[in-house]
């Protein structure tokens, strides 16, 4: 119930860790401290050890984490201990290819809808996904129950598709569509932009 | 000079701020208060007021700010005055639908080298950008000039690939490999998974 409270730039952490002590655990390590998870990061230990506190304390005082309690708690944390499945609208290039990233599939995610406008990608196979019309978006989504879309639509179209999702129950959108989308308060949007994180990056670079 | 102790949370914004004044200015609007510009980023007024105090002050208390005089500042402070030239490493789909952009031109960004090591992409064209082979990524690099690389290798080979790129001036990578990269402190890397920004998005939902 506390979990209401933590800000969402400490939730935006989480993944990263995870990720992080899922190699370290591959690499063969047990136990972590916070100082080894921030080199790692490239983030602090009184960083780390706050985001934690928000769930309670994952580990004794200098003695550091257990890595696979550290995980398993995350991942109930982070609602990982379940499939999730997801609808992707557009299946262009970048459609396309999230559908068939290999890298869901291990960490729980299941691509189960693929929809676009375009007639002569209809009924297309993607991996195991075949292409639908958006026309029959509302009745698919509704009946899978998915909860998790992906956008990746012009940009044009994006504000329209996504009120549609979020009449049929979508309650998260992972934005790839060159637009801030206005969706209602119980609805989260990650917008991935490569050019606005290009731009960042840009900051950092010396104009010359 | 005060720019260097600017918070990489603050530049992460500037981008976002840029994009919403762009659409603002194409719907007519001609100032605008950091209300304003909070609603329609889910942001406040505060936290954009403290944002911009970093640059100094633009716009005066009370009557907003001009949005093209603050278009043109938050330009110059991201270094987007002038076109960037970046190379592409991996031609699967996401290295083709990211060449393929019509997103980037319009904002100042060339994708100019392209590799992969795949012998049956090698010298294809992906829009007017021809696939190189990955072996020759020093020298074209190198004669390009190019300080900017967009990764979206496997993660198995992400890390040598960093490692070469970085040897011949690339200081900026927007890593799209499910890897957290290792680099000098000079290197800044932007990385873009969308498994964590899924996970991200899965803490709001309800388990059930």
């Amino acid at each position: 119930m506390t979990e209401a409270t933590v800000p969402d730039i400490v939730i935006s952490r989480l993944p990263w860790y995870l990720q992080t002590l899922n190699q370290m655990a591959k690499e063969g390590l047990r136990t972590v401290s916070s100082k080894m998870l921030a080199d790692r990061l490239g983030s602090t230990a009184a960083q780390i050890r706050k985001d934690l506190s928000y769930f309670g304390g994952f580990g004794k005082q200098g003695t550091g984490y257990s890595i696979y309690y550290l995980i398993e708690q995350l991942q109930k944390i982070l609602n990982l201990d379940r499939i999730w499945q997801v609808a992707v609208v557009g299946a262009g290039n970048l459609g396309r290819a999230l559908t068939h990233y290999q890298g869901f599939a291990r960490r729980g995610i299941e691509i189960v809808l693929l929809f676009d406008n375009d007639p002569k990608a209809i009924g297309a196979k993607v991996g195991s996904v075949v292409v639908r019309h958006v026309d029959s978006l509302e009745a698919e989504i509704r009946q899978a129950g998915v909860k998790i879309a992906i956008l990746t639509v012009p940009g044009a179209v994006a504000q329209q598709i996504a009120d549609r999702l979020v009449k049929e129950g979508i309650v998260a959108i992972l934005n790839y569509a060159p637009v801030t989308l206005m969706v209602p308060e119980h609805v989260h949007v990650q917008h991935i932009d490569p050019v606005l994180h290009l731009q960042r990056l840009m900051y950092y670079l010396e104009a010359n």
